[in-house]
C-alpha cells in the first residue's frame, strides 16, 4: 500500500512511518518541523536526542534496507499538500500533521490563530487534494477524545441515535471541547464528515486518548531511530510528564483535584490501531469514528501509579496538587465507548507497574537532558486579572 | 449603547447600522469591501446602485444629522479587529462580517480556504479582542439555519436535551451543514460557545434563515442610502433571485425537485430580531442560540408565490426545474423551533402577495442594471467528472 504520513517527523508519526515501512508498504512522510520549533521556542527540547529527518531516514535504510520518502513543507500553505498528493498518489493518508497541544493553543491570540489555521486549513486543503487526485484513498485522521469533553451521558463513537418528540435520527455526537486546540479537531471532524457525505471520500477519524510510552520495536533498532518525547507543560502529556518528574525528583504536578478522567493508551497501541484501521478501510462516502484508547484513569490515579512504581525501584516520588491552570470539570461522569478497534482485533497493552518502571529506566538514561523549568504549568486558560503578573 | 457592526457595508449590515444610529446609538461600522469585490470578480453587481461607504455615511449625516464611524480593514488580518475594539470599546458587537455564500465556498479550494479562513479566523480574533478589551460586551453573531442541515428530528434552538442509557444532559444540537460556508458558521458557533464557557463572554448566535427584501424605512430616506441586492447564483438567495428572474422574463430556476424546505424572513425582521437581541443581552458566560426566521417554505412554493404575484401585476412568469448543482435532500422532514425571538416581542412581517408585488415594482426600477448571465447555477457541489467540461 502507498502510505502518506503527515506529521511523519513527530512523536507518533515517525514510529508509524517505521512500522508501515517495516511491513513492506511504500511510505512517504510530510513534515515542516513545526513541532521541533515550537518546543524549542519555549525553551524546551525532546527528552530523547532525536536525529534530523534525513539522518533518521538514512539510519532506517541502513537498518532495514528500506527507503522512506520525504516531503518538507507546510500543508496549510499554497498548493504544497496538493502537489505532494498528486505526486505520491497515496492509497492511505495518515494525518498527524497538526499542532497538538491544548495549552499552546491557549497562550495568546497568535497561538490560537496558528493552531486553528494550521489544523483546519491544512486539513481542508488535504481534503480538496484527495477529492481532486485520490478520491478513493483512505484518510486516517488523528482526532482526540477531547473533542467530546465530559458530557453527563455515555460517549458513543462519533454518532448517537437521538429520539426526540417521537422521531429518531443518528447524528454526530455533540461536542464540548475544552481548548482552542480541541476545537480545531472538532472543526476538522465536521469538514471531513462533509467531504465524505458530499464528495464520497472515505475516512476514519481516530478520536485518540492520551498517549504514553517512548519506544517501539522499530525505534529501538538504532539510537538514531528514537522518537521525540516531550515533558514540558505544553507538549508533554500527563503520564509522560509524570514519569520525567519522578526521575528528576520533581513532585508530580496534579492539576486541581485530579479527578479529571481521560482515556489513555500506549504508543504501541497507537501503532496497532492505525495499522488495523488502514487494513480495514471504510466504504466510499463513509465517515467512521473510532474512540482510540484502552483504559480510563483519573489524573490522580496516574500519579499514584507512578509514585508506586518509583518506590519499587527505589525512587522516592512526591505528588503535589497545584492550582489548575485549565478550566475543566475536576470531578465528572465519564463513560466513553471504545469497542470498534477491539472488534477489528486490537490487543491492548495495559498500563502495568512493570511498564512504568521500564519507562522510568529509559528516561533515566536521558535524565541529563531534562530542562526542568519548562515543566510547571505556565499557560492559564483564563486571562490574568488586571494588576496581577502573568505566570 | 455603543454598537460595533462588522460587515457594516453589506446587505444586512448597512441597514442595521442605519437602524441603530437612527435610534440614537453610537454606531461604528467595519468592512473591507470584500463582498463588493467578490460579486464583481464573478461578473456580477448589486441590482441596486449602491453608494460608496463614505458617500452613504455622508448622506446619512445629511438626512439624520447623525454620524456613523467607520473602520476599513479585514478582521482576519493582523491586529486590526483588536485595534478597532480597543479604540471603539463597543457594548454590543453585531457580527455580519463573513463570506456569506454557500456556492462561492464550493467553487475551488481557494474559495473554500478564503471562506473558512476569513470567517473562522476573523471571528476567533474578534473573540480574543473582546476577551482582552470588552469582556462584558454582547456579541451578536449572525449564524445560519443551514448549520443544522435537515435532520430527521425537530430542530431545537441551539441545544437539545438528550436522554441516553438512563442519563440526561443538555448538549449542543448536532450539526449537518451542507456547504463549506455553512461549516465555517458551525466552527464559529463552537468557538463562540467555548469563549462563553471558558472566558465568561456573553453571546447570542442568531441562526438566521434566508433573508428577502430590499428596502427598510431608513434606506428609503435617500437613494444614496439604499442597500445592496444580489441575485447572482452565488450571492443571491432564493426569493430575491426569483423576483429578479420574474422581472426580466427569465424562468425561475428551481434546483432539483424544489422540495427543499427552509426558514425565511423579511429584511425588516432581521433588523427587528437584532434590535430585540441587543436590548435583551444574555448573562455573563451565557451562549444563547436563537433560530431567526418567521416562516417555512419549500423552494417550489416560493417560486409559485412569485409566479402568482407576477401574474397579478401582468408579468408572465415561468418556473423551470433545473438540475440541482448542490448535494442536498430534495424532500425531507423539517420542523425547526423558533419561539425565542417571538417571546422577546418579534412581530413577523409575513410573506404576502402584496409584498412580493411591491418587491417586483422596486426591482423593475433597476431592471436595466441586471446582468442576466450570472444568474444560472455555475457552481457544482461535486467535482466535474473527468472528461466533461466544467459548467
Amino acid at each position: 500500500m502507498r502510505v502518506l504520513i503527515l506529521g511523519g517527523d513527530g512523536y507518533l508519526g515517525w514510529p508509524t512511518a517505521l512500522r508501515f515501512s517495516g511491513k513492506g508498504h511504500d511510505v512517504a512522510v510530510v513534515d515542516n518541523f513545526a513541532r521541533r520549533r515550537w518546543v524549542e521556542e519555549q525553551g524546551g527540547d525532546s527528552l530523547t536526542p532525536i536525529a534530523s529527518l534525513s539522518d533518521r531516514i538514512e539510519a532506517w535504510k541502513e537498518v532495514s534496507g528500506k527507503q522512506i520518502e520525504s516531503y518538507v513543507g507546510d500543508i496549510s500553505e499554497n498548493t504544497f499538500v496538493a502537489d505532494v498528493v498528486r505526486e505520491f498518489l497515496p492509497e492511505s493518508v495518515i494525518h498527524y500533521g497538526e499542532q497538538p497541544s491544548a495549552p499552546w493553543s491557549m497562550k495568546s491570540v497568535d497561538h490560537a490563530v496558528i493552531t486553528q489555521q494550521s489544523n483546519v486549513i491544512g486539513s481542508l486543503k488535504l481534503l480538496w487534494a484527495m477529492r481532486d487526485h485520490v478520491p478513493n484513498a483512505h484518510l486516517i485522521k488523528l482526532g482526540t477524545m477531547g473533542e467530546y469533553g465530559t458530557p453527563n451521558i455515555d460517549i458513543e463513537e462519533g454518532f448517537i441515535e437521538i429520539e426526540h418528540n417521537g422521531r429518531r435520527d443518528v447524528l454526530p455526537f455533540p461536542k464540548l471541547p475544552g481548548s482552542l486546540y480541541h476545537l480545531s479537531k472538532v472543526h476538522d471532524s465536521h469538514n471531513i464528515h462533509f467531504a465524505c457525505r458530499i464528495w464520497g471520500l472515505r475516512s476514519t477519524d481516530l478520536n485518540q486518548g492520551v498517549v504514553y510510552g517512548i519506544e517501539t520495536p522499530e525505534t529501538k533498532l538504532d539510537e538514531r531511530l528514537i522518537t521525540r518525547y516531550d515533558y514540558d507543560e505544553a507538549f508533554g502529556t500527563a503520564l509522560n510528564r509524570f514519569c520525567v518528574q519522578a526521575v528528576i525528583g520533581h513532585p508530580l504536578s496534579v492539576y486541581g483535584k485530579g479527578g479529571q478522567t481521560r482515556g489513555f493508551l500506549n504508543i504501541l497501541d497507537t501503532l496497532q490501531c492505525v495499522e488495523l484501521t488502514a487494513a480495514n478501510p471504510p466504504a466510499a462516502g463513509e465517515y467512521r469514528v473510532f474512540n482510540q484508547f484502552t483504559e480510563v484513569f483519573t489524573v490522580a490515579e496516574l500519579a499514584e501509579k507512578v509514585r508506586h512504581a518509583g518506590e519499587e525501584i527505589g525512587i522516592p516520588v512526591q505528588v503535589r496538587n497545584v492550582a489548575n491552570p485549565r478550566v475543566e470539570q475536576e470531578e465528572h461522569y465519564y463513560n466513553p465507548k471504545h469497542t470498534k478497534l477491539p472488534s477489528l482485533g486490537l490487543q491492548p497493552t495495559l498500563l502495568s507497574e512493570t511498564l512504568i518502571e521500564s519507562a522510568l529506566h529509559v528516561i533515566d538514561r536521558y535524565k541529563g537532558r531534562v530542562i526542568s523549568d519548562v515543566i510547571d504549568p505556565s499557560t492559564e486558560w483564563r486571562p490574568t486579572p488586571v494588576g496581577q503578573p502573568a505566570k
